[in-house]
């Protein structure tokens, strides 16, 4: 029995986030539609204030939350995109936020969080450690636990990307997304297939360690071993006992690709070199499986959902080491 | 008897270009807020689809010109942001597009032309041969001059921006801007200034080659040696026989900085490392003026527009290696 997401709960997650994520820009890429003769536009969630999509459910669950539940507070477990948009998300509603960060956790991560006016609580050795605290805070101190993509409240914030493309571009033809545990794409897919059942939603994950795909494959949710990835965000499992996501993106996804870390690579390198944007490498996994499995969208409107800037010049540098580039 | 630029003819431009120039977005930095304990907007004009804000000036302009006029086309001589736009907006607007460059003008350039369907007409051994070019075009074949910024139609259409910040950010307390020819600062400079009288219109030049700023201190426009600068789009002169920008920029202009070479690669890096956004010298000057000058900004609302993604790796190594910054 799946948690449904449908196209009213992405119209309330809407009004809910109203003000607080930004409506980011859907811009025409001039050298990727010359490239693959169609139309490619990038939808630049990487301009959100938290600096990706993830902002969009983190809001829309808190707002959601009584006032009672937000004096208690929120957490997670998260050193990336999630961890940063609900403090930020947080720290606009007036709730308290504990962010659980292993150990390992570098000192410039725990800081960012801290920045937000959230409080990092280093604990453990591990993520899984991290995780155990979060879920402590939970049952001990009545806390909320903000999900990173396995909740109906969380995909239909991610899903109000979907509202604003049908609006700005309604003759879309396909959507590639990156796919990871199923927030994004499910949200995404809920709204276009909902408005106009015809476009391609398309979900992209690396080759190695992808868990939805392993489990749509295997028919319910699996685990699968990760791997290192230019695309490390699009990492993690699903979920043994997903609730939502898995039967979401089952029901919402057209077509699927999975791309190599060259693929990746060359993709960064595209968007640092043409756009002039420094993203990760999730962000453009989109671009790298239309270009590695020459995806045919001749002619096509085709958008592309670029999020995640969490990425520095070290990264890129691995990037152009991957593909023998030249440093320049 | 300059040639003056009123509120009026703004919100005249602004409907000329509607649906051609994008409505940029003004995203809040964190970081750099944080950084002068101020509220720091980004304005980024980097987002217009030829890449910088030239295009609302050359939309406004070639939109004005009769049938007849865009029958016989446009021209002017730039490799730069100018050029790009003039280009763009020619090809969007139906107009036949000449832009003169000389056969010193790289390859790669001449190709940015074409590929924007103008055409690039290569002459002579310097940016003078190529300016006598397009005049020519102009006396023998009735071709329209677009000029780079001074003429009030190229100035009322940079000064949509204006409009755009005070819709957004009505409380905006300064706002920093490039200052070369004038264009860009006297348009926004006209429609802040008009709407509200008591925001502080800043502008910023490098420390040699500053034209505007030498020929505001002479009281009338003179010429000055041009230097290679990381903020190259800022250089070049003003004309001696200036009709519009001169006045214009004395009657809405504030303050003004000028910033050296070390100090726009320090900003260009604080734009690639913590905004993730690679863009050139001149884009970034308004950061390098608060960061040099220590200006005063605790508790104001700031604006910096950011206009110009005319940069490569090689531009960014050339910053490292002035501040002597470890390489990646």
């Amino acid at each position: 029995m799946s948690d449904p997401v449908t196209l009213h709960d992405i119209y309330l997650a809407r009004r809910r986030i109203a003000g607080q994520a930004a409506r980011t820009p859907l811009i025409l890429s001039q050298s990727l539609s010359a490239r693959f003769d169609a139309e490619i536009y990038l939808k630049l969630e990487t301009l959100q204030p938290s600096g990706a999509f993830k902002l969009r459910g983190a809001l829309n669950k808190i707002a959601s939350l009584s006032p009672e539940q937000l004096e208690r507070g929120v957490t997670t477990a998260s050193t990336g995109n999630h961890g940063r948009a609900v403090a930020w998300a947080a720290q606009r509603l007036g709730a308290r936020a504990v962010i659980c960060l292993s150990e390992l956790v570098p000192a410039n991560k725990v800081a960012a969080i801290e920045t937000l006016g959230a409080e990092a609580r280093v604990i453990g050795r591990s993520q899984d450690d991290a995780f155990i605290e979060a879920r402590r805070l939970v049952s001990e101190e009545g806390m909320a636990l903000i999900e990173p993509f396995d909740d109906s409240l969380i995909a239909a914030g991610q899903g109000t990307i979907g509202l604003e493309l049908m609006e700005e571009l309604p003759e879309l033809d396909r959507v590639l997304i990156g796919l990871s545990g199923g927030g994004l794409l499910g949200g995404i897919g809920r709204a276009i297939k909902s408005i106009n059942p015809r476009a391609t939603v398309t979900g992209v994950s690396m080759l190695e360690g992808a868990a939805m795909i392993a489990s749509l494959e295997a028919g319910k949710p699996v685990e699968v071993e990760e791997k290192a990835s230019l695309a490390d965000s699009l990492g993690g499992g699903i979920g043994l006992d997903n609730r939502c996501t898995f039967e979401l993106v089952r029901e919402v996804m057209d077509d699927h690709y999975q791309v190599s870390e060259p693929a990746i690579a060359r993709a960064m390198l595209h968007f640092f070199e043409q756009e002039k944007m420094l993203v990760e490498g999730a962000a453009v996994v989109g671009l790298a499986a239309i270009d590695e499995h020459a995806i045919d969208i001749r002619g096509e409107k085709v958008a592309l959902i670029v999020s995640g800037n969490g990425v520095d010049a070290g990264t890129l540098a691995r990037a152009r080491t991957l593909l023998d580039y030249p440093s320049r």
